[in-house]
C-alpha cells in the first residue's frame, strides 16, 4: 500500500479538524462578548469560513506556495492551486485544505480583539487583505522552502509566530486603532470589566479548539511516517493541561476565585505556547513552557488593560504573546539546538529575529488594513449601532430570542413586510399567537 | 500493510463524523425554531439516532443493498447487514455503519420542515417508514449496483439526489400537508415570521455541519486509495464557502442586513449541491455550483414561502431545491460527460430524469406517510399542544429552565410524586430553596 | 509502508476524539444542572483535562503501566511515560495520550454526580486522586499483562469495569457521604426534583459523547489492523440505539412524556454497557444488550431516589449501574465463551469477580477521597455558598450574563477594582452603558 493513501487520509481528515476550529472560535467569542454582540462575533466567523476561504484560494495560495521571488513572494498559483507540486507524498488538493484552515485561523485571532465595535464591512475587507496578503507574506518567509526566514534556519512547526503571534499582534494594531468598547474605560480614567455573556457555550468553543488543536500541530506533519507524530500530539496535550493548570492555580491565589476565562485562556496560550515547538522539545520542556504561558497570559491581559487597549477575549495575550513566547521557547528548548539543550545560542538568535519581524510585520498590516478601512468603509461602528449593539445593527436579530416574540423587527430581515412584499397583519391581530 | 485496514480507519472515522452530523441537526434545528419546541426538534434527533438506527440496520439496509429483484428493491440482509460482501476492501461493519449515517440523514432533513406542530409519535412512525423503506427503496434505485437509475448511468457520488433531494421532497409534502404553524399566516392572507430562539446555538449547528460533511462526501469513497479523495473533500469546502458568501452579500444588497439565518443555510446549500458532484467537477466548478446555490436558497426560501407552505428551518429550500440543482449539476460540470465542459448531452439528461424520479418519489413517499400517520396516532399536534409548546406538551420540559425553578411541573416526569409515588412537600416549604 | 505509521494516526485520532468527549460531559452536566452551578461543573471538567492530566502522566501511568509487583501495582515510568515498551507497533506518546484520555474519563463521571454541593478544592483533590492513584491500580488489575485480574482472564475491552464501574461507584460513595443538595429532600421524607436547566446544551454533550465514544471503544484495539475494528464501532452504535430507543419507550409508558434526560441516559446506558463487549458479541447481542441497559438506567435512577443519595445527572445509573452490567453481560454474550452463546459458566464467574471486585475498589476509593477531603480542604460546599451557587462563591461569575450588566462583582475576578487596583468610576457613572 501506498504512504500517499494513508497521509490523504490523515491530511483531509486534519484538515476537517482545523476547519472545525472556527467553531470554536465562533463559540468561544460568542461566549465572551455581550450578549448584543454575540450574533456579530458569529458572522465574523462565517465570513472567514467563506470569503476567507476564497480570497486564500484565490491569492492568498500564491503568495504563500507559488514560485518564490527572493525569498519575499510566490508569485504563481493564483486560483489554480491545484497544480502545486509537493515534495511529500500527498495530493495538491489535501495540502491546499489543510493550509485554509490556518490562513483563516490568523484571521479569527483578530475577530475578537475586534469585537464588540467594528464596523461589519469593514471586518470584511480585514478577512480579504488578511487572507490574500498579510497572513501569505510572512508565511512565504516563514515556511515557503525559499523564504528569507526559512533559509535562516527559523523554526516554527505548526505557527507560533507564522499565525498566531502575526494574527495577534496584527490583532494588538486593530484594537488599539479602533479604540476601546464605549464605557469601558472612563473618562477619569478608571475602568469597567464586561462579563462574558454565556460561559457554558465559550467551555463549548474551548473545548473544540483543544480537540483541532491535535490535529493542527500534529497534521503539520503532513506526512504519517514522520516519528515525531505521536510526540506532537502528547506536546500539545502537556502544555495544554500546564498552562491551564497555572492559570487556575494563579487565579485562584490572586483574585480567591477559580476564573473560568482566565482558566480557558491558560490552556489556550499553553496550546498557543507549544505551536512552535512541539516537534522538537521533549515532555518536560512541554509542561515548562505551558507552566510559563499561564503566567505570560495573565499578565499580558493586565497589561493591555492598563495600555487602555481593548481585548474583548485576551486575543493579544493568548495569541500574541504566547505566540511570540513559543517562537522563543524553541531556541530554548530544542532538543538538538537549544540554548538550555545544547548550550547554543545560534537557533535562539535566530528564533528571536523570527519573532520581532512577524510582529513588526504584525503591527504594519494590522495598522494599514486599519487605514484601508478608514477610507473605505468606515473602521468603526456608529456610535448609535455600538450602543444597539452589532446584532441587530448589522444582523437585525438579537441571539437569543427566547421571549418569542414575532419578529417584525424594523429594518430587518424580520421586517417581513419590507423585505418580502407580503404585508403583516396589524400587532393586535397577532397578539394573541405570542407566547 | 493491506489497504483493508486503511480503509477499516478511514471509513469508521468517517461514520462518526457524519453520525456526529445528528448533532448538528439537532442544534441547528433548536437553534431556528421557538424556545418552546426546542426540546422537541431534539428529541426528534435522538429518535433518527434510536430508532432510525435500529430500523434501517433491520430492514432498511436490505432493501436497499440486498439482492436486487428487477432493478427496484433488494430482498435479503434483513436483520444481518454482517452478512453482505463487498466488492471493495472494506469490513461489511464499516460500510453498514457509514450507511446509517446516510439514513439518518434524510430523515432529520424532515424533521426540520416539520417543527414546531407535528404530532411526536407520528415522527417516530416517519423516522421507521423512511429509514425502513422509503429512502432505501430510491437508494437501490442509485446506489445499487443493479439499481435501475444506477444501470442508466446517473451520478449521485454521496447524495444530493439519493438524500438531499428525497429528504428535501418528502420534507414539502408533509409540511405541505401538515398545514403552516399556527399564526404563521393570516386569514387575510397576510404573514408573520418567527424569529430563530438562539442564533449561537444554531452557528454551533452549522459547524457540525460543515465537520462532518468532509466525511459524507469524501468518505463515500469508501475506499482510501481513490485518488479524488482530497479533491472532493477541497471542493466541498470551496462550494460551502461560495454558497456561503453568495448568500451573505445577497442578504446584505437585498435586505440591508448580513443574515445569520441565510447565512448558514447558503453555506448548508452550497454542501448540498456539491454532494453529488463532489467527485466529478474542477475547483472552479465547484465555487461556481455554489454560488447558485447560494441564489437558489434565497429565492427558493421566498418561493415556499409564497405557496403559504411552512418550512421553520428551510430544510425544503437547503435541502430539496439544491439537491436537485447538486444532481442537474453533475450533468453540466462533470469533467469527462458534462455538457459545459463536454457538449454532451447524455449525462444531463440521465441526471434530470434520476432527479425528477427523486422528487417525485419524496413528494409520494411524505404524502403516504403523512395518511398513515393521520390514519393512526394523528399527524398534526392538538392545537393546545402546538399553543403550549411541543416541550411542555410531548416531553414535559421547557427547554431553558434558568429561573431554576422546582419541577413539580403538572402532567410531566418532574411531576415528581405521580411518577415516583413520593410525595412532595408543599408548595410553600420548598420556596425557600427556589433561587 | 509500516504499520506502526497508521497506527500512529488512528490512535491519534482516537484519542484526540476520547479526550474532546470531556467537552462532552461538560456540556451535559451544565445542561443538566441547575444555572447557578452551570460553570462549576465546566470548571471541573477543566481540573481533569489540566491537573488530572498531568497527575496522571506523573504518576498514574505508571502505577497502571510500570514494572509490575505481585500484579497489584506498577512501580516505574513516573514522570517518564515515554520509556515504555509496547508489544504492538505503535508510538508509546500515542499510547499515553489515548490512555490519558480513559483516565480523565473514569474523574468526569464523579463530577457529574456530586454536582452543586462540592467543595471546589476537595473536587481538585479527588482529580489528583483518582488519576494517580485509584483508577491507575484496578486499571493495573485488569489492563496491565500481568494484574491479576487480566490473568485470571477477566475481559473487559474499553473499559465497562475498568473506567465506568469504578467511576460510577466512586461517585455512589462520595454522593453519599456528601448527602444531598440543600432541598432535594424535604425533613419529612418527600422528595423534590430540580429540572435540568438546558437541555439543547446537555443535548450538545451527548452527541459529543457518542461520537468520542467511537474511538473510545474502537481506539481500544490500539492497532489498526484488529479485524474486529468495524464491527467494534458497529457493536457500539446499536447498543447506544437500543438503550435510547428503550429509555425513550419506556418514559413514554411510564410518565406518558419522553423524556429528554432518561432518553440521553439510556443511550449512554446503552455505551457504557456495550464497552467491556464490543469486541466480543455479536450485532444481535449488542442490541439486547442495549435494551437491557435502558431498563437499567431507569430503575436504577429511581432506586438511588430511594436511597435519598442524590445524584444531580444519573452518572450512578449511567456509569456505575451499567458498568456492572456491561461487564457481566461479557460472560453472558461472549461469542467464544459466553454462557448464553457457548453454555460455558467459567467466563461468567470471573466476569462477576472483577465487577465486583471493582465496585469494591470504587466505594473503598470513593470513601477515603471524601475522608481525605473533610480532614483538608472540606468536602462539602458551606450552605451559603451552595445557597448562592457554586458558579458566584468559587467563579466569581454566573454562566449566563444576559443582562449585560457592568460586572462589578463583588469579591469575584470582575471585581475590578479589587483585583487590579484600578479604581471604577461610581455606579451612578456608568449606569448609561448598561443595556
Amino acid at each position: 500500500m501506498e504512504l500517499m493513501y494513508l497521509n490523504t487520509v490523515w491530511i483531509v481528515l486534519a484538515a476537517a479538524m482545523v476547519l472545525f476550529m472556527e467553531g470554536g472560535f465562533s463559540l468561544l467569542e460568542s461566549g465572551f462578548v455581550r450578549t448584543k454582540n454575540a450574533v456579530n462575533v458569529t458572522m465574523k466567523i462565517f465570513v472567514d469560513l467563506t470569503i476567507g476561504v476564497l480570497g486564500f484560494w484565490l491569492v492568498g495560495f500564491g503568495i504563500m506556495f507559488g514560485k518564490d521571488v527572493v525569498g519575499i513572494l510566490g508569485t504563481s498559483l493564483f486560483g489554480s492551486p491545484e497544480k502545486i507540486t509537493l515534495s511529500i507524498e500527498l495530493p495538491s488538493a489535501a495540502f491546499v485544505l489543510f493550509q485554509m484552515g490556518f490562513a483563516i485561523a490568523c484571521v479569527s485571532i483578530i475577530s475578537g480583539a475586534v469585537a464588540e465595535r467594528m464596523n461589519f464591512k469593514a471586518y470584511i475587507i480585514t478577512v480579504a487583505l488578511i487572507c490574500m496578503i498579510v497572513y501569505p507574506l510572512s508565511g512565504h518567509w516563514i515556511w515557503s522552502s525559499n523564504g528569507w526566514l526559512a533559509k535562516l534556519g527559523m523554526k516554527d512547526f505548526a505557527g507560533s509566530a507564522a499565525i498566531h503571534a502575526l494574527g495577534g499582534f496584527a490583532a494588538f494594531a486593530m484594537a488599539k486603532r479602533l479604540g476601546p468598547r464605549n464605557g469601558r474605560f472612563n473618562s477619569d480614567g478608571t475602568a469597567n470589566v464586561f462579563a462574558p455573556s454565556n460561559i457554558p457555550l465559550a467551555s463549548a468553543g474551548a473545548f473544540m479548539l483543544w480537540f483541532g488543536w491535535f490535529a493542527f500541530n500534529a497534521g503539520s506533519t503532513l506526512d504519517a511516517s514522520n516519528t515525531s507524530l505521536a510526540s506532537i500530539a502528547l506536546n500539545t496535550m502537556l502544555a495544554g493541561a500546564s498552562g491551564g493548570t497555572t492559570a487556575l492555580f494563579l487565579t485562584m491565589k490572586k483574585f480567591g476565585k477559580a476564573d473560568p476565562s482566565m482558566t480557558i485562556n491558560g490552556i489556550l496560550a499553553g496550546l498557543v505556547a507549544i505551536t512552535a515547538g512541539c516537534a522538537f522539545v521533549s515532555q518536560w520542556s512541554a509542561i515548562i513552557i505551558g507552566v510559563i504561558s499561564g503566567f505570560i497570559v495573565i499578565y499580558a491581559t493586565l497589561f493591555i488593560d492598563s495600555l487602555k487597549i481593548d481585548d474583548p477575549v485576551g486575543a493579544v495575550a493568548v495569541h500574541g504573546f504566547n505566540g511570540v513566547f513559543g517562537t522563543i521557547a524553541v531556541g530554548l528548548f530544542d532538543q538538538s539546538q537549544g540554548l538550555l539543550t545544547t548550550g547554543d545560542f545560534s537557533l535562539l538568535g535566530i528564533q528571536l529575529l523570527g519573532a520581532a519581524v512577524v510582529v513588526v510585520w504584525g503591527l504594519i498590516g494590522g495598522t494599514i488594513i486599519a487605514k484601508v478601512c478608514e477610507m473605505t468603509v468606515g473602521f468603526r461602528a456608529k456610535a448609535h449601532e455600538e450602543e444597539e449593539g452589532l446584532d441587530m445593527s448589522y444582523h437585525g436579530i438579537p441571539a437569543y430570542n427566547e421571549l418569542e416574540r414575532f419578529t417584525d423587527i424594523p429594518g430587518s430581515l424580520y421586517d417581513f413586510e419590507e423585505t418580502t412584499g407580503i404585508s403583516i397583519a396589524p400587532a393586535g391581530s397577532r397578539k394573541e399567537s405570542i407566547i
